[in-house]
């Protein structure tokens, strides 16, 4: 039953997260039936679909046929046999996570995907009550905002079957998204973890007075950014390494940890308060003179720009 | 004096990145003496410039111009009362850059910035034998490729003056490069510190199994990186804290606590032959099958794309 094709998403919750997922699904011409029992969600839905489906990158519905395909419910319980995946985005709170999947697992068919948007617990310690198919649940990360950014982190817990794991990649990738694979269920995924180490360093050059917060941002949007944007660190290593890999890493190793060993050092405290007000007097000497809306707008527009133009780009395996 | 003009340039040593710092001297309309004795490096740098001059980002001046406006020497030392200002890049051995920058200090007119490409020597080091101005020395730390990437880290030794790190910063500046000031002399600069953070935990869940080399890869190019590249760390966590990093810290401190701590605990070991072996195999496994050529190519094409819209684009600073 698993091929069976995909048309209507069930999405729970509208907040920043589900609302977003609501633009991508309905722009790529699926039905979507999300649901919210919190106060004013479908009129804040609503508003936030016309402003954001138009820039959904390859999209394949008009902002207008978007607007006529999607039913907003305060519950989904009653829909749940009409779905054929469900992105939820619920609360990140155990009890609730736990009651909630334990309802969309016995009322669910049993062959429906259904992934969950949290980004901090793994799904292993919310499906303790699901009886009847577990093996169907499995976290689908997106990064913010899911309408524009390619990258959802797909994490399976112990019991879910590889079939669900590649039938998420599919249905994720038949949307233009770049779904990964996380094998083990890992503190913060991969891409939290990764820009903890880089948040982590930032704080410390900050705190420390070694630059200052407009500078380490300008590092970023400058220099490295830039190429993370287009070569991961991998095949950035490995062009730096004249194609080789091994050549990198037996090379510019020694140099790389007499860096790290220096970064351990002078490691930044998060639970030290005096180094924290440090780090946020620094910070907001600079961030108070920088327009945050336009920034935010820029970014996106510009995100949107970037996203096109990838995706008519080829793929580089060989 | 040291408002004087800069139209001519010394660049010292023509490999990667002092090639492709002529390329963008040139292609900005200045003119460039340029040496090295190595066999061979005239061809070179004649090929290199045909070739990359066009792809600068807002050129202002044909590659005929740009290759009709550079000579080439075996030895600087004759040229050195003919230069604005010295972009070096000799081999980083201290032995070798004490005497170049003792033999440059002496023999330069002592208004002339004289910078360094190096990216592991601090100038500290290698200024020793300099009795005419070292307060004119610095380091100007480009991002490979310079004529294409922007940022360049300007790294003054205890005894610059302010008054050229700020010709510095003017300097790169008018070529449209996005320079940053790194206060204190700190091994790794700010790039290479923030690039190892994400280097090592990336090794990490690579060589625990955690996620293929590749979807590693994926995590950076279709998400972090693409975000970095137009927000950096902390107008990031600013927006991810509704407009306040105070409020983010605050909030988003505990779970990122968590995830450093994790990330600790299982900190990748590079001098572990076992585990860069396990790193190695995971990562060939995937870069075989990678047309490295292509990868390059392209990373360059749409970098050079990129950048020409960022230059287009306003500055946030309200």
């Amino acid at each position: 039953m698993a091929s069976l094709p995909i048309r209507t998403i069930g999405v729970i919750g509208t907040g920043v997260i589900g609302s977003s997922w609501t633009a991508l699904f309905l722009s790529k011409g699926l039905r979507v039936i999300v649901s919210d029992p919190a106060p004013g969600a479908e009129t804040k839905l609503r508003d936030y679909l016309h402003k954001n489906c138009s820039s959904v990158p390859a999209a394949r519905s008009s902002v207008e046929a978007c607007l006529q395909n999607y039913k907003f419910v305060k519950d989904i319980g009653p829909h749940l046999g009409d779905v054929d995946l469900i992105q939820e985005n619920g609360p990140e709170r155990l009890d609730f996570k736990r009651r909630l999947f334990a309802q969309l697992d016995a009322q669910t068919p049993s062959h429906v995907l259904i992934a969950s948007s949290s980004s901090g617990l793994p799904s292993s310690q919310f499906i303790t009550e699901c009886k009847n198919n577990p093996a169907r649940i499995l976290i689908g990360h997106p990064f913010n905002p899911p309408h524009l950014v390619p990258l959802v982190e797909i994490v399976p817990h112990p019991g879910t079957s590889e079939e669900y794991v590649n039938k998420a990649r599919e249905f994720y990738s038949s949307l233009n998204k770049d779904p990964v694979v996380v094998k083990q269920e890992t503190p913060g995924f991969i891409a939290n973890r990764l820009q903890a180490a880089v948040c982590a360093e930032a704080y410390s050059l900050i705190s420390r007075g070694v630059v200052s917060a407009e500078d380490l941002d300008k590092t970023m949007t400058s220099g490295l950014g830039l190429r993370w944007a287009l070569s991961g660190p991998i095949i950035t290593n490995t062009l730096g390494g004249g194609g080789s890999f091994s050549h990198f890493v037996d090379h510019l190793g020694p140099a790389l940890k007499t860096w790290l060993d220096d970064m351990e050092q002078h490691k930044f405290e998060l639970d030290s308060k005096e180094k924290t007000d440090a780090l946020k007097e620094n910070v907001n000497e600079w961030v108070s003179h920088v327009d945050l809306q336009k920034a935010e707008k820029e970014r996106d527009e510009f995100l949107g720009e970037l996203l096109r133009k990838k995706l008519n780009k080829a793929n580089w395996r060989s």
